[in-house]
Order: structure tokens, then C-alpha cells, then sequence
């Protein structure tokens, strides 16, 4: 009955799939391939949504081609969003929650071809920081995890461009101790966390560099680009923009 | 163990919610209070996910204040969208999913009080169709969640606009006999589902107007504004764009 329930409604109303259509309307050689990788769906738990969204519309306003993929497994957490806290026994999986921001279109993280993609763009949300690795728990000390891990070398070995906002950045800091990115701006009320963020990232052998919510920070010779996001107490069009800010520098250097 | 683990997270990395970014940021009398009505997270079973966010990037740039809420009921699908079929034995509450759309900031529909809000806009996505009303399985037959309705009619009595984009405008078709309603162009391949909706939408009494991706459709009489949304085969930052030609109708009508 369910089954029928839903394909009842899915034939009612087809929706395509973000990467079909894109394909369909820069199939030249000239659009860009990009992979973005997310963490679930949901910002105490999973990818933060909004900046996920925000990076699909910028790559597609860019011509570029998206890949989605997520690792295949379970979640560090699933975050009851209207508690805020835990949902004690509840599993679910990255890979398939993570289908929701792709409307069906994402692939396991196992999957991803380097030579098939010009640049790669994690967002940020807790699941960068809880599924993706474990900075959540452990900060610096965090570690990151496999696949995530040889997919980041693997675009820096071949200096492909890779985009990071809001704490994804802690990634890069621990996979290229010396890389420079920002997490926002240091001493700033607006930006609550950038400073100890900023301070452990310093420990690891990495640089530091404020900006603000409307800029991202290009650091030229690991081809990294980073913005702070929703790092920023900023209402949501301005984080859509510097969003915008660090799409537009991938795909320049892509 | 889980407690701890999700504070840790929280306290590293406070993220602001948006509505009370919008009124940090737009305090003045000026600011248009409006209320975003979710049905879920994910297209499938839910609030289609960037066309959510799309309204509250337009919504933030507009200089709108904005409450969001859902109805405290169970989704009528649990869908594991990377399957594309239900979960069966699942079961997920709407208002708790729609939180991760909203940051956790939303609130039970019942609470929502319309002499403090300017306008209100439902997004589309399944969630529109199965969880505010029963459209995906019965068509223009279908019933309409009694708490939608009652908000719905209370809207249009106080002379205020009502957004709608996607699927949604049936939730209008239903409650409004009569309207003029938009969910997309008819007889052509890039909108596949909308010659059948629009069938339905005239069954009950109103008229259905074709029109693109990029246009929004302004019932003076009824104060509503609808835009077809991923009933296109668009590129999303189309998508995107035309959502935004519908907040900004809203707003002016506001």
C-alpha cells in the first residue's frame, strides 16, 4: 500500500534530478564538473542545508555539471532539530539521508572518479564535523575519515580546485597541515566560534586568515578556497552570496 | 553519551537561527512578517528542499522577518530517496523533520497567529501534497490538513497574500474555488506533469494560466502568487530565480 501511495505520487509529478538537468543544458565541453560532497541532511546532524542548496544553485547559475556523493555510513548522531538534542536509538545512514538534499541523485563516496571531476566542494553544517570527520568531539585531535580523507589528496595531487565553507575548512587544516583558509573573522561577536576555530587550526601547522562572510579566501598554491558561512551570525541571503563568492573562485581555478 | 557528544558539537559551533537574524538585522516597522508553512525535509516525503530555501534567501533579501511552522503530525511516507521507495515501518513527524529545514527555529502550526504575520508562503515538494493535504493519492478529490486550511482561509480573510510554488497551488485550487492558479506550461515536455494538474486544478472551478519557470502568476482577487518551481525541468538556479519572482510578488502585495 505505501508502495503504491508513493508511486501513485511520483508519477503524478516527476520531478528531474538536479544533475540530468544540468547535464542536459551544459552538455558542452566547456561546463565544469564538480563533485560535492555531503554529510547527511540537517545542520546538527547532517550537511547544513542552505549552504548545500546555495552551492547547487551557484555551480548551476556557473554551467557547471555536478556529481553528488556521500559516504555510506551511519550518521556520528540523528539530532531531533526541534529538541535540539539526540534521538536516543535512531540510526540513519549519511548516504541516504544525504539523498534528500540530492532529490535521489547521489552516489556512495566509494564511487567518485577524480579523473571524471575539475574540482570538488564540501559544505559545512555538523555533519562536516561529526560524519566527515570528528572535530565535533575532538577537535584538532579529530580524525578524518578514509575515504574522505583520499578523495581530498587525491584532487590536491592532481591540483584540482577544492571548495570548503563554514567548519568544513578543518578538513583541509587537517589533510594539508601549512594550507591557509578562513573560518571567518577572529575577535568578531558576529562570528561566535571563529576564534578558537581559528586557534586550532593555527596549532595544526595551518594559517589562519579573517574574512567576512561575503568574501572567500583563495589560498593559490593548494588551490583551496574557503568561506565562513553560516561561521557568521549573517541573515541567510548574505551567506547565500559568499556562498556565491567561493563557488565562482572554484570554478575559476577548476 | 549522546548528550555530551551533541553539546560538545553545539557549544563548538553555534549557529544562529535565521529568524532571529532577520530581526536583528530588520527591526524596523518596515520589515513584512511572513510565516513559510513546511510539510517535512526531502522532495519525496516532504518540503522540496531548495525550494525552501530559495524563498528564505528571497524572503532575507527582501528584508522580511520570517516564522516558520508545521503541522505536529506524522508523515503520510517515510522515503528513502536514494531507493525512491517508502521505508517501511518508519515513521516520521513532520513538524520534527521540517525543523531541519528551519534550524530548529519553527514552531506547531496551531501556535501560528495570523494577526502578527503580513503573508504566508507554502513551498511545494511531496510534503505539499501528501502531508498538508492528500492531493498525491486523490487528486482533486483529496481532503486538506483541517489546520492549512483554517490558516489558509484566515490568510485570504484578512486580505493577505498567499505564496505558493510547485505542487502547492493545489492546496489554493482546493480551499479557493475560483482562483487563478500557475503550475507551469501546459502541453509542453519541459513541465510533464503540469497538462494533468492543470486538468484538476479546472475541475474544481478555477483557472489554471500557463506560465515559465521564471514568471510568477498574481491573483489580484485572492491575493495569491504561485510559480511552477521544479515542475519545470529547469536548471535549479532557474528554479531558484523564479521562486524569487514569487517572494517578491508576495512581498509587494504585502
Amino acid at each position: 500500500m505505501l508502495t503504491l501511495l508513493h508511486h501513485c505520487g511520483r508519477n503524478l509529478l516527476t520531478f528531474s534530478t538536479i544533475q540530468a538537468v544540468n547535464k542536459s543544458y551544459y552538455s558542452s565541453q566547456m561546463a565544469k564538473r564538480v563533485a560535492v560532497v555531503l554529510a547527511g541532511c540537517g545542520v546538527y546532524d547532517g550537511t547544513e542545508i542552505h549552504e548545500a542548496s546555495a552551492v547547487l544553485v551557484h555551480l548551476s547559475r556557473g554551467g557547471a555539471s555536478v556529481n553528488m556523493f556521500a559516504p555510506n555510513i551511519d550518521q556520528m548522531h540523528v539530532v531531533d532539530h526541534l529538541k535540539g538534542s539526540p534521538s536516543e536509538g535512531e540510526k540513519r545512514n549519511v548516504l541516504v539521508e544525504s539523498a534528500r538534499l540530492a532529490r535521489g541523485n547521489i552516489q556512495d563516496l566509494s564511487k567518485l572518479n577524480i579523473t571524471e571531476h575539475d574540482a570538488i566542494i564540501i559544505p559545512g553544517g555538523f555533519g562536516a564535523a561529526k560524519n566527515l570527520c570528528t572535530w565535533a568531539v575532538q577537535g584538532k585531535d579529530c580524525s578524518v575519515n578514509a575515504e574522505v580523507q583520499a578523495v581530498l589528496k587525491a584532487f590536491h595531487g592532481a591540483s584540482k580546485p577544492i571548495g570548503l565553507c563554514c567548519i568544513s575548512p578543518v578538513l583541509a587544516a587537517k589533510v594539508f597541515p601549512g594550507c591557509e583558509v578562513t573560518v571567518g573573522i577572529e575577535k568578531d561577536d558576529k562570528y561566535p566560534n571563529t576564534t578558537d576555530t581559528a586557534a586550532a587550526i593555527t596549532q595544526l601547522g595551518c594559517k589562519h586568515v579573517s574574512k567576512s562572510v561575503s568574501e572567500s579566501l583563495v589560498d593559490g598554491k593548494t588551490k583551496l578556497v574557503t568561506t565562513s558561512a553560516f561561521m557568521c551570525d549573517a541573515p541567510i541571503h548574505e551567506i547565500f552570496d559568499g556562498i556565491g563568492a567561493m563557488v565562482k573562485d572554484v570554478l575559476k581555478l577548476a
